[in-house]
């Protein structure tokens, strides 16, 4: 099934109150100032880097919750890879209205594009192998949703949305607990029962005790190559591999060839750089 | 006069609702299901890269509203320059906020402060001049004020906020008018006593154009540092002059040494990667 | 570990609005003009029926948001099985206040504690078996939180928060997949590592079909005894087996003893009765 | 005048929330998943059990906020009564939107349905007289407007709508004042012209009181049928009457045959079973 | 009983809106530049006109939201009668948080106190009758509540406080039903039994077919003072009367010794000038 | 270029609230009770006095809030100027919507008109001189963005929109600096480069002081005619000159042939009576 979009219940509360903040309480002034209300315009939303595109329908939003009379034509779709150059969205109507969007939209959609892309060249870099990218709770406060959409349309998954849809026993909670057996199971007393169970271990002990208890998934942070492999060995299948730490595009291939299911990286949401995308007049 | 803090009436919404948007429905699950109620603990919130810290108000906002009795003590103001290993703040009390909290006031604190670092290193890079860095409109949605305090904490200076406290003519402003005169005229005739002028010029002809009809800034854009150098020259106090364009650590120093007041850089606020701070056991 | 407390920052946007609804454009009419400022009173929260309560801190909250010099005194925790007049909590302070906030708190507690009273019969009721009561999406519309709250405080267990924290395919999905083989394939193939996937079968064919596919729980929907009997037979450990439909008071025994891990229950969040509370002068 | 429906302004809000509270972060996973994006369904809402139907606008709006291409045509209006297995509205359109939608429409409509059918089953067994059954303020907190709207879809009427619409002297109050006749010289002392007073009475020495002190209307709380026919009597159409305590649809008939006016149930909105509404295929 | 300070929960999330409006993205840069954190200062804040106060909750809100830390103390009430120079209240504390709400806590306090010292005005000219000075409909959008609740303040008395609490059958309504007499019976077939109807009439032959009809009151609208006297004899207590239209301070002494026993005047409302209130150095 | 009307984004929360702030909890009962749903009507908006109209765009969000199908045909634009019994628009359709939305629509149209009337009679008796009549931040809270956009519409200007668009050193914060001078440097080192600096001066030796550190204009407080025409001189267009205080439609004459560039006003949005606009059947 291909990405679904976001309902635009869940965007549009995020694209009126970006509206809002850059209009402040005057509006856009250098537009109201300049450009007749009847004078319209053609323009073209496209990508100046190699890239892959996300968040087409929050600048969409943008675009329309300014003018409704305002035409914006996707040219491809959420995940799309592009070249730069390549057209994005053809954006037509009130040029007034244009103009005072254009920050809006671009703002929501390069950031976006920034995450997909990314995503997209650690996807490319462990293709050979059956790892997935996955994201973390390391996101952008109050866009965690949209930035959760842009890591599926660059080809990655998501791991937890928050705090509430699955649980993540960390070092902290063993500490408190203390044994990972005691913190699995308060965890699995506690909670219902489609709510998974992932354990961070740090070590092959660690592991061994993690999965005679049966949990759904562990997180095996930082370890050596070497480990993670003996890890995935350990495991067999019996619960989610999730390697994390010390990502980066030159060794996200390696660890993907030890075998893990997955590798998180916070680095995608909390530090990858805009998408350059910019509007030209058509 | 030192920074002064951004007023809680204007973060707390923020604060609030990205706190919400990590507990979801149900809160901390793991935290619930593991660690006692009064259970508390001592822990250490701590830069773990060389750079400048800001956002120390919303991480202790962040556990305050969790838990009124966790205790946040800063130990260094926004606008610090830290080292590896420094302590930003001791988080101290309940257990469960602390761990329930800690992943929203990190989110804010590391980029907040990767903001403030960025701006700070480019700073660095411009203090042998007058040359001071400003940010631009390239922020992220929602988080715009935030993002400004940060570049005023990295030592830089903040451009318009929106689009309503300022006229910033662009080219194509220019375009609909017929000519940077019209455009001007325009807007001096429309807005306010209080709000500043300035245009975007690409060649010396424009700006020659812009001097003559008296505007308070002028936007070099994307000039070589050949052309700065001489817009300088021409304005010669007559106006402020602001570079961008290709702004990197490495040609800042440069195009700074052009004699220009002001150079922006949107990459401060769209792309610069964030400070990687984490809290301890203390 | 004991049921934790909903956090504060979750449920004062509850209890601020129902107070606002409650209090309308001119407030306490009859208070206001009625009983001077500065009367204080002492009340008693006390059970009229017999039952578990729940939404103790709710009904806090409401007295301390009309006045926080109304001291709120919990007698039980929420979870707490009482008898008919048995105190669940001492109000005491401005009466003014108290008698404004009165209702609001009621609503909340006997609402929550009827719930929770609810559930509780029910979970008596299958407690010599190893089964659960949980209940579904069937809340109130803006209250699921706080009902999910009350089901556990009843000492029953929480299915889905909502559409986004697991899979549920219904026959519905199944039928315009064209089989459940192919909407557990796609449902596997769209979702994160977290999220679990839960069947509904109507039948042991489908059963057969659910478990060679590998899914976390299968929800066996208004089975007689002797199909759930048989399911939990063929099931043997390799999911999670929920029963579902005609569940009473009466019947529940029975189901619970065909061996299944979850009976769940709509009536308990659309359908149950509150739990007559009320508060009386001390 | 037919029942007019409640203004969109008002409800939106209301459904909006539902929504977003079933939809979490990341939306509806199973049908995102399985469900393609141009498949088009045709549905129809019908009752499984006899009752009266209230809250169609509301179902109405929850897939029009989901999807404006789903068409939604009522086949009856709120306040009709249905038998089971009646229609009372399809469904048309996207399947995604429709069945994403699906819980929230139904836990709108089941609910206020149910609240209706109570109202109309109370109304039925009071119809020989001139007696009116009404709700008061026990109402599910932030549900009030829809609630008091499904008593009057079931043929019942509104108590006040908060505690600012009207004065309703309570035996508290009274407590407070020293006597009634102090409580009502007050209350009339400080509202305005059109502000109705309430007073409830627990005795007829008390009636006596109020109706020589001329109130709008009295509450009758907890009298034998004895003691109504008699405050009927006596009040002698000088105010309204209202008889309220220990309302059942056995003893309604007997409590409107004394003649009162009014009779107030709060089981009506804090207990009433949903009525059973499900969305088919059609 | 002296007039009820409005709910805390009421006024706050006028005070927060009105400080996020002044304070727009980046705050008071005046004062943030210019003072010192640490300078604390003491000032009064004084009428410079006679009139009566109102709003001095408000005014508190708005010192305590933005600094907790500053001292609000009020030396008169709301509906204190003040001369020129008189001091109202006392603020102390940390400069900065002062000078930054001063502004909007003014304008709160102005503004209420303008609409109080109108009224007075009005009421004290109407003090040798029984005639009450009430407001109307026709208040600025969003301050309905807190320009009554200064109505009060200055000794006048409330109409409607929206559409819902009460029924005002003007002459569209009338127009519509075809007869005063259709439209107060659907009026009173409609709504519950605690909302009063009042209808306006324009002519003694009106009037006497309200009465016949009997109406809680009569809206006597821009009657001359001949009929005014006429309508009040022919009510004969039968019906509250109010007189509007054309009421000045000149006139509205004779209108009340027609012996109407309500005069209502949209100017206090919609046209009273502010009360000069200001804030002084101590 | 002509006024720009205010985005939809800005002015829909605000009429949305007053709308909801009217209806209350049940909406419209009189409406409710009376009107027929089918019913159409035809009706004229128009003004009861000479003056500006401002708002027109509020008053047709507010008929199409209720409901979309009514047609508001605005037959003057915001600025225009009109004679008692010009109609100022046309609203045709539901008969209902247009009643219940009747009051909100003229109360915005009706007080935002009263600005611009009020700024319009100001302005032509300045119209002889190059001085601009502004407002202040003395505005009503809530409705600063629409008070300056009605200044706008009645030929004036608008001053600061908040604390954050410029500086504005008072007599205060030169007082805590411990001069002009000192003041004026912090404010300057402070802000961005697109804030401009104001000062207040009250007398020529604090002008001349203000003019040698360059400020962008001077607010020459409560001056003699005598002093203001010696600032003009004295400023000889090195700064923006604002003349405030006592300003009155007498006395504006007069101090604009001083030679000042503005006069600024409080007047103009906290005490200018509304302009009465009335709906009429058609």
């Amino acid at each position: 099934m291909p990405l679904a979009p976001l309902p635009r219940i869940l965007i549009e509360p995020l694209v009126r109150e970006a509206l809002l903040e850059d209009l402040g309480r005057a509006g856009d002034l250098t537009t109201d100032a300049i450009v007749p209300q009847d004078l319209t315009t053609k323009t073209v939303m496209a990508a100046r880097q190699e890239g892959v595109v996300a968040g087409l329908d929050l600048a969409a939003l943008a675009f329309s919750l300014i003018d409704p009379a305002i035409r914006f034509r996707a040219v491809v779709e959420d995940g799309a890879a592009v070249k730069p150059g390549a057209s994005v969205a053809i954006v037509e109507g009130p040029a007034r209205g244009i103009l005072t969007a254009e920050r809006v939209a671009l703002n929501f959609v390069s950031r976006m594009s920034g995450v997909a892309s990314a995503t997209a060249k650690l996807a490319a870099a462990v293709k050979h192998t059956k790892a997935r990218i996955v994201c973390t709770r390391k996101t952008t406060p109050l866009l965690r949703a949209i930035e959760k959409h842009a890591v599926r349309a660059g080809g990655g998954s998501n791991h937890r949305f928050g705090l509430d849809d699955a649980v993540l026993v960390k070092d902290n909670h063993v500490a408190v607990a203390g044994s990972a057996a005691e913190a699995i199971r308060r965890a699995r007393a506690y909670v219902g029962h489609l709510v998974k169970i992932e354990v961070e271990v740090e070590s092959l002990v660690q592991l061994e005790e993690a999965l005679r208890l049966g949990v759904d998934a562990v997180l095996l942070d930082n370890m050596s190559l070497e480990d993670l492999k003996r890890s995935v060995g350990m495991i067999d299948g019996r619960a989610i591999s999730e390697a994390s730490g010390r990502v980066t595009p030159e060794t996200v291939g390696a660890i993907a060839e030890t075998g893990v299911d997955l590798i998180s990286v916070g680095w995608l949401t909390h530090s990858a750089p805009i998408l350059d995308i910019g509007l030209d007049a058509a």
